[in-house]
């Protein structure tokens, strides 16, 4: 059993290319036994964004707070506080902030992922 | 790809033995040819609740909005919006909103189990 507050969690800035001003925190994992798939959360600041990139997992995601953007190939839709996606494995995909305030969504994955 | 905003997605109630004032959104599901897990959102009224069960399949839980208590069997932890649940399959455990207001928390599970 584990039971915290998201910000009892270590928060880590993204060190990958193609990000800006993101960070993660590892909500539960393997680390915690978790039997499947993994939660993170995502933090954005003003202009933050993540790579577009695309990968053979899928991304469950629910957006806690603020607004920005989802890219994909067909292009960018508007995103905002209470937005669920489900992104396939192998579909091309980006999260962008807009240039004001903090974006946060949460981003789970399964655990042959990680 | 599936984007939408949770609210576009039928509530149902949730009619099980032990449930009180409790509905359910499936986000993301098999439907939705989700690879390996489930994204619900549960909404509970005032002194609305989950049963006190167990089974064996994991909870990995985010409280989006509200406050209430969660049950174990080592009693009762205070649940506010914010907080991060992972369930072990087979612990005992119980959701129960406060007296007033509205709680709302996400539960992922694996696809095995519905």
């Amino acid at each position: 059993m584990k039971h915290v507050h998201y910000t009892d969690i270590e928060e880590k800035e993204v060190h990958m290319e193609g990000v800006k001003d993101t960070t993660i925190r590892w909500l539960i994992s393997k680390d915690d036994n978790s039997p499947n798939f993994a939660m993170r959360m995502f933090t954005m600041g003003p202009g933050g964004h993540t790579p577009y990139h695309k990968h053979d997992w899928e991304h469950e995601v629910f957006v806690v707070e603020g607004e920005g953007k989802f890219v994909t190939e067909k292009g960018e839709e508007p995103l905002k506080a209470g937005d669920v996606l489900l992104v396939p494995p192998n579909d091309m995909h980006q999260f962008k902030n807009g240039p004001t305030g903090t974006m946060k969504f949460l981003c789970l994955v399964p655990n042959d992922s990680y």
